[in-house]
């Protein structure tokens, strides 16, 4: 696909999902997509863990759950290590929301329909669970986790305000 | 472009880039795709300043100047509006790192290079001097300066760690 059709049609899908698997040969290339994202000094500090064993994916949903998440038949879990951080700056969260967009461009471009999780992951101690559950040690942090699959039901876009209400020309507020 | 050979395609930019103009249609099409990018509850954070007029881009040099930023013919300049963020969790850096990863991978679909320049501002005073200089009021948050052109000089690539290093199945750590 088109990267700008990709752009435009990437949604964020919040209802559930077909049962139909997501082949394996998929998810290593939405997975590799994330891991091409840039990362601040080059830290590499992305890692993630897909998800497609029915257990495992029972085991997070008994931690955090959705509707996407309940009825998925895939994810990746992403996670940053916290040790490939040097100096002052801690980039991580950089990282890893790079790493997420391409991913969920990805899904998009090869037919699926994914959401970014991460609300649920923001108490600390579910996200530890999460960690524990998929067996990552205590220096990885816990981000988000994107359910993977052919949506079911409507797609749904909430309403965006209009793209020249948030574009300025060289001076803020310029807009032309 | 197609979507995978954009991400392949994508690198950081570290060297000057050539004098050449990027066309403002150009420039819009790499916002619109930064501004279609998710935000955490639809908060739609972000607001982009495309820099082209050499008179500012001097100015924002003056405050804060890479090799890239010195030479480029054009920019786009990353805020978010703090204003929109509401309940206990703040999506701003998740928000713009989205939109900028969406940016870096439009311009290498269209030919240019760029590269994400945000170290030079985590310093607060630089960050709010920038700010400062495009005229954009306080509650805005100054992240990230993308320059975008045609790359003068050789592509160069920092090496990667093996993919299979950072992606595991089901549980952390299993390679298959």
């Amino acid at each position: 696909m088109d990267f700008f059709e990709a752009v435009n049609a990437r949604y964020s899908h919040k209802q559930r999902f077909l049962p139909e698997p997501v082949p394996r040969a998929h998810l290593e290339k939405i997975a590799r997509a994330g891991l091409a994202a840039p990362t601040g000094s080059n830290s590499q500090s992305v890692e993630l863990v897909i998800l497609d064993d029915r257990t495992v994916l029972r085991e997070v949903c008994e931690v955090t759950s959705t509707d996407g998440l309940r009825s998925t038949p895939a994810a990746i879990a992403v996670m940053t290590d916290r040790c490939t951080q040097s100096g002052p700056l801690n980039f991580e969260k950089e990282d890893y929301s790079a790493a997420v967009e391409n991913m969920l461009l990805a899904a998009t471009a090869l037919g699926y329909a994914s959401v970014w999780l991460d609300s649920i992951l923001y108490d600390q101690e579910t996200a530890a669970r999460v960690r524990a559950t998929l067996g990552a040690p205590e220096g990885m942090t816990m981000w988000a986790i994107l359910p993977i699959g052919k949506p079911s039901g409507e797609e749904t876009r909430r309403k965006k305000k209009p793209f020249e209400d948030r574009l300025s020309y060289n001076r803020y507020g310029a807009r032309d």
